[in-house]
């Protein structure tokens, strides 16, 4: 039952009056350093310490950088080299090296890491300093029935296998307005979840993508909606409440939000042009 | 209905097979920026944004500069100046003003600031960090039985109001072994309820707290795993589920890790001996 994402832990199950010792799936979460090597530099910089879930290492920096603003395309990164040791799962690390051209302002380094701590925001204070980045411009579709996106969770969670083993991992996934699922991907991090999903339509050369819903676990907060909003994707729905400023921003920018999504039910908040009569 | 910490959004809820439009209270998410002003010198240095749920963001603000090892007492913060202007909620702020001798070295600030990004971690890259802090010893109890345990959840949401009218907030609750509820925090983040909660202990003086059992509420991962050792509390209990890394820290600093707690069961995966036959 163990695998890169989980690992076994003895655990003491109580229910039903009695107790017994188990070997539980837990999900892994572990450290990983990124560092960026920009173009004409001797050393590579480092950038962060994220703690995510292994797997997909790759597709979450591509991801971040994207969702950052530091690249724009697949060929603003060079190639990316990982160091991974099974046995010092503390010391996981990739560099990415950047394209010529490709900088980082040091206004940027400082707006994205430097003044962020506990709350994953990077940094950014205010919402309208996410309109610094280029944002894409939103497609008017996809026009999706509310009873296709009523499926979706049961879709993404029969996809989701470490957290049918674990209960215990974020998951984002893309479908198309038919309510097929496209892409799919979990982390502990529900941000990590998102970047990777976008890191790997990035590094496919997939972005901007088309016309398609992200859905994603948990609540929707102003990161998660920011991530969305830069990769072009219309519809970002999810199981969860949003917050304010979550509704705030995709209100400005176009992004059409639904949150409480469950079988029966949805919350639509925010540009409700997207969603049709259903379709049974 | 809409408060400090909830806000009226328009809204059309799907449900029935019919729609209609109401407002819909979303909870609050706004940046905070958080400033340290060392003393003799003459203009505070920005430490970080968090976002947060506005309310007791002293509190929030204290918490952080404990669990991050910056502060040991609450004679270290000489005061706290607070700006927050409701017209213009992206720019509150808190400045700490730190005591004689209340330094932060640089290495400190980089381990736990400028090294982190999307996950909340702070930048502590590995486990054996965590214990560069002077930790407490836990005490041996409290000793609680698994059905008191397990009334904690139900305990907790009756005394989240924020909750009750969103969907879309966590907390953190402190409870005696006998399963009196002593203090509830909530905020949109985990991370930030836990900080207010111990934030508040620090400020009354109650830290180091009497043996108490921690709840919170989603997942444990590191962070929150981090900040209750911190914290002293002997007991850690949530909702969710652990992450590998949040269980091996626990193992570690002696803290009983409780998971997947509800009103028939609990998941007991480190440190078992502070759990107790049941009380019935």
């Amino acid at each position: 039952m163990a695998s890169l994402r989980t690992r076994l832990w003895p655990t003491w199950f109580y229910g039903d009056g009695a107790k017994q010792l188990l070997e539980d799936p837990v999900v892994v979460e572990e450290p990983l350093e990124i560092l960026l090597h920009l173009h004409g530099e001797a050393d590579p910089m480092p950038l962060t310490v994220t703690m995510r879930t292994p797997g997909d290492d790759v597709e979450l920096v591509a991801g971040l950088l994207y969702t950052e603003g530091i690249v724009e395309r697949p060929t603003d990164i060079v190639r990316m080299e990982t160091e991974a040791d099974p046995n010092r799962p503390t010391e996981n690390r990739v560099t990415a090296y950047l394209a010529a051209g490709i900088g980082l302002e040091q206004h940027e380094i400082a707006r994205s890491f430097l003044s962020n701590s506990a709350c994953g925001v990077c940094g950014k204070s205010a919402v309208d300093s996410i309109f610094i980045h280029r944002l894409p411009n939103l497609p008017s579709g996809p026009h999706v029935a509310p009873d296709v996106l009523q499926r979706l969770p049961s879709l993404m969670r029969s996809g989701q296998d470490t957290f049918q083993r674990t209960g215990g991992i974020h998951a984002a996934a893309l479908f198309d307005e038919r309510g097929e699922l496209l892409l799919l991907r979990e982390d502990v991090g529900r941000h990590n979840a998102v970047d990777k999903l976008i890191g790997t339509l990035l590094l496919e050369g997939r972005l901007p993508v088309a016309p398609s819903i992200l859905l994603a676990s948990g609540r929707i907060g102003f990161e998660i909606t920011q991530k969305v909003l830069r990769a072009g994707i219309p519809i970002l729905a999810a199981v969860g409440a949003p917050t304010s400023l979550s509704l705030r921003l995709a209100e400005r920018g176009g992004l059409t939000l639904i949150g409480f999504l469950g079988e029966d039910r949805l919350n639509l908040y925010t540009h409700p042009a997207r969603l049709k009569p259903s379709s049974t």
